[in-house]
């Protein structure tokens, strides 16, 4: 385990240096970091071979090789985050609220970076770009621990953009590496509140259980999705099959994904069967309650212990409801508060869902796949955040600032 | 120890059934609530005076029991404080953003609440009707852990607003108070993370460290304010002695109180003087650095502990720097992020400290003791949070909101 104070003393004072710095100054440096990495591709594939080396050595299967691998494309496609992320707006030192009190005072809400950030993620390379370039544009410093698995490409990737910063002026310290592999290194970071102001693990849930479970620093939890699509009574069926099989199998692995269906019984009978034909031939396995399974001999049976599972596979859970109210329970127990849809032709049942379901976003005649910072237009994606406080559902810049209230007086004193 | 999973699974149910509340129905309870309390005046006194007989028969200090006490004015004040929530506009339910997407989605922003809010507070009984009723305005169940000294008044009082909450049917869950006073149990619900989407922990340094250090539940840290006052180069002297006259003595006990005056080399010598003259009338002591000593006798010698410190007392610190920028370093140093003031009469000097300093709330030329959500016309306060994430500042009832994306769709899949 090494001293992490030295780097938040770093990172704090980067991040002094960096509230002051303007948006063209910022953005000089991201596009000094794009070029860089470009121009520096074969040093960065040479250490990236040394990780996959170490991880094949290792034993690790080749689904978590390529989400490790590096290629000439995809670090033009860092780059480009980069200058994509140039092209936003810079939330920062925008007043949001100017109000005149009555006793003179004008009391303004400014928009200010957060500050320190450290961010936590597992294998992908490019994450340390992105986190870099998110947090860097919005005025913070940023400590990174990535993977141990990505460590080579990780170091190799921090001093280009160490130099990018060097380059214009700007502190090294606005990014900062551990490089010590320790995961006694991991629990200190997460402790220490003098310097870091919050935490943003990027990872599995066993990675987000872990900050969450011993993290002093305030914590922005990136969830996990156990989404649901509820087929109404009113429901087009045709929608419903559409909207399903694209939350389920456009893309698995992801968060957004579907992963149990909620059915009226009013329907059951007729749905279970339509959804058997069609998500067969996209080799979903259906795991059906007992009522289902009496309609539709394809479903596996399901167990309590499915209502709760994230399975990020091809697979899919069936439950048969009675009431609207039922779906909407089921869904409030069993869901992680991440994306839910109805799919309903009923004005009455449209609008009850959009209220009572508990999530960060909850949709109507949609799939739940949109959940995401770009199909959202928010030009970036830091994440998407299960919890209530601070930021909730895709996390755009904005989620990277917090604010400060700014008076203006003439010598008022409180009476 | 008790069990605290029932009282989280009642205020769960509790939260759902507060989510479907309307505006009209809620404010019934705080108006029943509210002449419930002046009615059952006597049960409450009564109940207080079995805290009071307690506290001193363990021999508290006359200054803490009165912190304790309650009069019949005291419950009128609680009572009223009730009827002024219910005219202030209830945020939940309001749609912040709706935007087109280019797909045809329809996404806006819900004001929504945070489901379940702990409170964990000190001695004064009437944090417990204060919590009830900006929680229970904004839609959150609310779970509450009063002081131990003030068991037989809290229990007492929750007991009322639980019957006013079942005249008007409502379920009692809406607000419990945990009776148990084993601090284990404290421990416990700070890991309740099922249940429970904040805590806010309302009291003195230790209670709020204490709340930080062992909660795994996300926390709204209502801090301490070691707030300084900085008399620039160009500072009126006159406005500088007012303001800080006004800072550190209009009330001495509160967390937006003035704890150090910072000077410039440039008037130290003259404003030295001034101020021990001004706040000797106070009796506050000034305890100087050694330039300052040089030229005001009075002074008692300030140790590096000084610069640290919130005495919540008539007690100064002093301390002479010879440029602006010292100045905010000093500051960005020792400061708790609270609520910071520069005198000036220097256009960029007062724009560099606004930008500069890292605090709640920075002031120009206006004494600290206006960081108040009254005094900022929000109109109600939960409390001041000095962390970055979520609420910095005075805390309005949208403190005590989320949001989530509701999405309008008809049939959208994504590609």
């Amino acid at each position: 385990m090494i001293d992490l104070r030295p780097i938040g003393l770093t990172a704090r004072e980067a991040a002094f240096f960096l509230n002051k710095a303007k948006t063209d100054e910022k953005n000089r440096v991201l596009l000094t970091a794009a070029e860089d990495l470009t121009k520096a591709a074969e040093d960065i594939l040479k250490a990236n071979q040394k990780d996959i080396q170490a991880a094949r050595a290792a034993g690790m299967k080749e689904s978590l090789v390529d989400r490790l691998k590096l290629t000439k494309a995809r670090i033009e496609a860092m780059a480009e985050g980069l200058r994509q992320i140039v092209s936003l707006d810079d939330p920062i030192g925008e007043v949001l609220e100017m109000k005149k009190r009555p006793n003179g005072l004008l009391i303004g809400k400014m928009v200010v970076p957060l500050g320190v950030i450290a961010m936590i993620y597992e294998s992908r390379p490019n994450v340390t770009v992105d986190a870099f370039g998110l947090c860097f544009k919005t005025g913070n410093a940023v400590v990174l621990k990535g993977g141990s698995d990505a460590i080579h490409s990780n170091i190799c990737i921090a001093h280009i953009l160490q130099e990018a910063l060097d380059k214009n002026g700007f502190p090294t310290g606005c990014v900062q590496l551990i490089e010590d592999t320790d995961r006694e290194t991991v629990k200190e970071l997460l402790r220490m509140n003098e310097y870091i102001d919050v935490i943003i693990p990027r990872g599995g849930a066993g990675l987000i259980r872990m900050v969450v479970q011993n993290s002093t620093v305030p914590v922005i939890e990136t969830g996990t999705g156990n989404c649901h699509v509820y087929v109404d009574e009113s429901a087009d069926l045709n929608m419903a099959l559409d909207i399903i099989e694209n939350a389920k199998t456009q893309r698995t692995g992801v968060c957004n994904a579907c992963e149990s269906v909620v059915v009226h019984e009013a329907v059951v009978e007729k749905f279970s069967k339509l959804l058997a034909e069609r998500l067969s031939k996209k080799n979903v396995e259906i795991r059906g309650d007992e009522i289902a399974r009496q309609f539709e001999g394809s479903f596996v049976p399901a167990t309590e212990e499915d209502w709760g599972t994230e399975y990020l596979d091809l697979i899919l859970s069936f439950k048969t409801v009675s009431s609207i109210d039922e779906a909407i329970r089921h869904i409030n127990k069993y869901n992680t508060g991440h994306s839910e849809a109805i799919i309903t032709r009923d004005y009455e049942n449209a609008q009850r869902f959009l209220n009572e379901i508990d999530a960060a976003a909850v949709y109507v005649n949609a799939s739940t796949r949109f959940t995401d910072g770009f199909e959202f237009g928010f030009g970036a994606e830091i994440g998407i955040s299960t919890q209530k406080l601070h930021a909730r559902g895709p996390m755009g810049l904005m989620a990277l600032t917090s604010t400060k209230y700014i008076i203006y007086g003439n010598g008022q004193v409180r009476k």
